[in-house]
């Protein structure tokens, strides 16, 4: 058999996450799958690198197939891209030793979000980015950033209600820049929780608007407390930007 | 009567263009006026400083209305942005002398135009560009730049088929920059024709693979021949930035 690597890009706005549900092909992983079934005449399973939520967007989600087709790897990036609907495409196609495996294979990934401050929303921006009118502190916000930076137990940056699986993540970097009246962020980091970018996210503006303290995150890594961090914000914000092997 | 100036932000995509047609309120003057009516109870018509095609985006269209409304200015933008569509938003509201007229005092006019130039087209920028695979010489293409700026009569790059007013343009500045796989072009004159941007630029990228000879220009200013020109690029990838008064 051989094992196919996918690299995907993908506007999360129409569809409900990653994850195939049932029959539902409201999804990625449904979308992709239809197509390389119909493609190769089998059914075909994707393994991603981790579920990405409703509305969530990627520009490099990477999933990976076994297959006995002989067809090249860009024969198969061609057919999956003349098929699929035009909010997703199959940037990269490249054969793997037969161990590669998508998701336990994952040594960390880069997450996006963009938040555009300005009191005037963008029609431009409005699909990709939260709009946040208020004035933010981009020096709180920062230290904000650090503080999150490192090795800590995020169940209470995440939706998790309890966890049998260790929930210590570590946090390479958190980045803000200022692009215009976009704030873009970028986190880096070995994996993340259940909505952890989000939740960090929130609690990182309810920082830059005075909302919350720089000390509240040294508490919420202390008791654990979901309910002491920012709101989850909109998932219309969120890319997954890239996945990293070995 | 005081005189009211808006600066407005749209995209295209769902519209028939700027100019209202009858009662069809699929344009975006049509959007603005039936809004700004329903605002005062008395039928507004605005002016803008121009059209745009169906499908053309603007960062910074400007149209002026009269009107004997007491509301302030920021109560007709916040009123204006709560009602229209979020595909239209009102950036700016100025009240401006009896004489001013957003068509007859424009003096100059900026447009961008961006081209995907990869094999792979992009999910996020696909309905606001225009994707060209083929690979493109830039300096050729600066060269053509250069050569369609200055005093010239442009009727060769328009979809005119003949005019009774002059022809005779001044374009002050054309740039391409490289943003990533993005080219963004850019077009500062006193004024552009039916249709010239997006004609110029299929000339410009026609010049960059090579179909087309630098000269090409040269002659098509000569001749005044449309069909020596260059195809009429999509109208998705075209941007009216600002309109410049005196």
């Amino acid at each position: 058999m051989r094992n196919i690597k996918l690299t995907i890009e993908y506007d999360g706005k129409r569809y409900s996450g990653w994850q195939r549900l049932g029959t539902d092909d409201k999804t990625i992983q449904g979308k992709i799958e239809a197509i390389l079934s119909q493609m190769t005449g089998k059914t075909i399973e994707i393994t991603g690198s981790g579920r990405t939520d409703s509305g969530t967007h990627a520009r490099g989600q990477v999933a990976n197939f076994k297959t006995k087709s002989q067809m090249s790897t860009n024969e198969i990036l061609v057919f999956l891209n003349r098929y699929l609907p035009r909010d997703i495409i199959i940037k990269h196609v490249e054969e793997m030793p037969e161990r590669f495996h998508a998701r336990y294979n994952a040594t960390g990934k880069k997450y996006s979000y963009y938040v555009w401050n300005d009191p005037i929303p963008s029609v431009f921006e409005r699909n990709h980015s939260f709009h946040f009118p208020q004035a933010l502190d981009i020096d709180k916000m920062e230290k904000a950033c650090q503080k999150l930076t490192g090795i800590h137990d995020f169940i209470g940056f995440s939706a998790l209600k309890k966890s049998k699986k260790t929930t210590v993540r570590t946090i390479q970097e958190i980045t803000i820049r200022q692009e215009g009246k976009m704030l873009h962020f970028t986190f880096i980091g070995n994996g993340f929780l259940y909505k952890m970018v989000r939740i960090m996210m929130g609690t990182i503006l309810d920082i830059g608007i005075g909302k919350l303290s720089l000390s509240a995150i040294d508490e919420i890594f202390e008791n654990k407390m979901r309910q002491n961090a920012g709101e989850t914000v909109p998932a219309q914000g969120l890319f997954l930007d890239e996945v990293y092997y070995q």
